[in-house]
């Protein structure tokens, strides 16, 4: 089979790879119905971070199950299964916590972009669909793979609840689903930080009810005018930046609270700033396996469309297209189907 | 009458001031019963912290009220108050949040440490008792104004909850009165972090049942191993160094709460890592007045006896010769009776 590997910046080849097989008694082995690049997949295709030489590419998966390990029980071959982008064995304490991605057995899954998907730990990791979805679900049911559960995480990590102001930093794929987040937890007021057309149309579409194009202290200004000098009860940070981690910190109320769910590069917190702002912090990789038996059931009953991130649908082969128009901001998220 | 003054580092001079009186209509002016030296007034006396010149000092007390300015509707002449150590007007957004340590109208208070002192913002800073509390219950009533209410805050901002495992990091008075709230909240593991023996047994008094000699890399270990390799549920850090924060960090599980309550002196985080953590983080200045009627109540009914805290009561104009003893480590916390 042909997979996707990243050979140094901007260097994204669909090149022969070994097909995956069971390694090990607790794998499963799946056929992807579809896959995407994801936000976090651009920091090394920019070379914005360290890399260890050639990288298989690709943590968002949806598919049918081919093959199980003997060890394997919950998942059966036939079965449409999504999974989180880490592995978890769903068992360990900090799994019942509901921080699988957190898991002692945690790995993060790669090698997704390619037509057939080893997934450790596939008991602890996949969750069975009852039917086999719709084709026209497909991109909606991948986004809970990680894309929808980070921006849900998002939500619930910033304790969003009916009837609060609630600001979202960043306006990429997870920025909008965070807004979809929201509005599905209650929130009353949804101020999303956005410069782009496009993007301010998909969140107001997702529930946002206010847009705000400024950023720094003209940001800070806005946010301040729009909650009668008071601040946001919930600030879910979607981006990684310390501008953007900073702008999410000044936009909440003392005692309100602030999510950051992406990889952040080159943040520093000051502790005395964040002290006297009197935030709650909380974030990290989402627990997405948590999530994913209400957001497939929220897909298959039709009550979101988070689907609608995808922009751009590619063939798998032309991955490489895929990546640049997301660097170029030519596309919010590319979906590829094998 | 004569009040504290820092001159610089070391220099802790009572000498002849003004006698306070009302000067705004919300003010009250009270008759100090009880006071103190602050863990944090150590900042400024050891230098370590900026100072323009001169500072009266004194933060924590109680007292009977002389006289109230003719706004003033909740307070009356001849009550026994207890006051935070910032005022709030208990009426502002951030106030019913119950954040009132960030009112939009707040003032640190200073001061204390003398035999009069004028509170300002009185209806919402202070808190009456309905009885004239018998003299022996002073200091720990005095403890709810700042040390305790700090404590307690470290315990609720780290989510203790019955059955918890909580690790306090650091053993001055906050830390050893937030070992007290998390046993008054329910913790079944109480891990208190201290080097002296007369800390350890007042730790253990308080609730702790396990102490942790150990910092640095063997401190997490030996965490690591109390917790069964897990972490800890809650942590408390009643510190504020850098050292201090990161133990605490590394010694909650994923998804743990990490509380901080001592103004950070120098701490910096670094992003990444408290990303990967997956912890919760919540602090700043205690919001003591959203505590105050539940310890004084505490207090009153003897349910708990926080004063103990105190090992060296001084009359206070020896308040040079407190700040000495707490400086040098011979004393945990020193009272000091006008």
């Amino acid at each position: 089979m042909k997979g996707t590997v990243l050979y140094g910046p901007r260097d994204i080849r669909f090149e022969e790879r070994e097909t995956p097989r069971i390694t090990e008694a607790t794998d499963a082995v799946i056929r992807i119905a579809a896959t995407c690049v994801c936000g976090s997949d651009l920091w090394p295709y920019r070379g914005l971070q360290p890399s260890n030489g050639p990288t298989p590419m690709g943590h968002e998966y949806c598919g049918f199950v081919e093959e199980v390990g003997r060890e394997v029980k919950n998942i059966q071959p036939g079965q449409f299964v999504v999974g989180s982008f880490a592995t978890s064995d769903n068992t360990c304490p900090h799994c019942r916590y509901g921080y699988q991605s957190s898991c002692m057995q945690r790995e993060f899954m790669n090698r997704a972009q390619a037509p057939i998907l080893r997934v450790p730990l596939a008991d602890g990791t996949l969750v069975p669909t009852h039917d086999r979805p719709s084709d026209e679900l497909m991109p909606s049911l991948l986004t809970t793979s990680d894309v929808l559960g980070t921006g849900w995480f998002a939500a619930d990590a910033a304790n969003v609840k009916p009837g609060a102001t609630v600001v979202v930093v960043g306006d990429g794929a997870v920025g909008l689903l965070a807004v979809l987040s929201a509005k599905q937890m209650g929130a009353e007021r949804i101020i999303a930080m956005s410069r782009h057309e496009s993007r301010q149309k998909l969140a107001r579409e997702f529930g946002a009810t206010d847009i705000v194009v400024e950023r720094g202290d003209e940001g800070m200004a806005r946010i301040k005018d729009l909650t009668k000098g008071v601040g946001a009860d919930s600030v879910l940070e979607c981006v990684g930046t310390q501008q953007s981690m900073m702008q999410a910190i000044r936009s909440a109320r003392p005692g309100g609270f602030v999510s950051y769910v992406g990889v952040p590069h080159g943040v520093e917190l000051d502790g005395r700033e964040l002290f006297f702002s009197h935030v709650h912090l909380h974030g990290g990789p989402a627990p997405v396996r948590r999530y994913l038996p209400e957001l497939i059931d929220l897909v298959l009953n039709e009550k979101i469309n988070p689907g609608k991130v995808f922009d751009l649908t590619l063939p798998l082969e032309q991955v490489a297209e895929g990546y640049r128009a997301m660097d170029e901001r030519r596309a919010i998220k590319t979906l590829l189907r094998p």
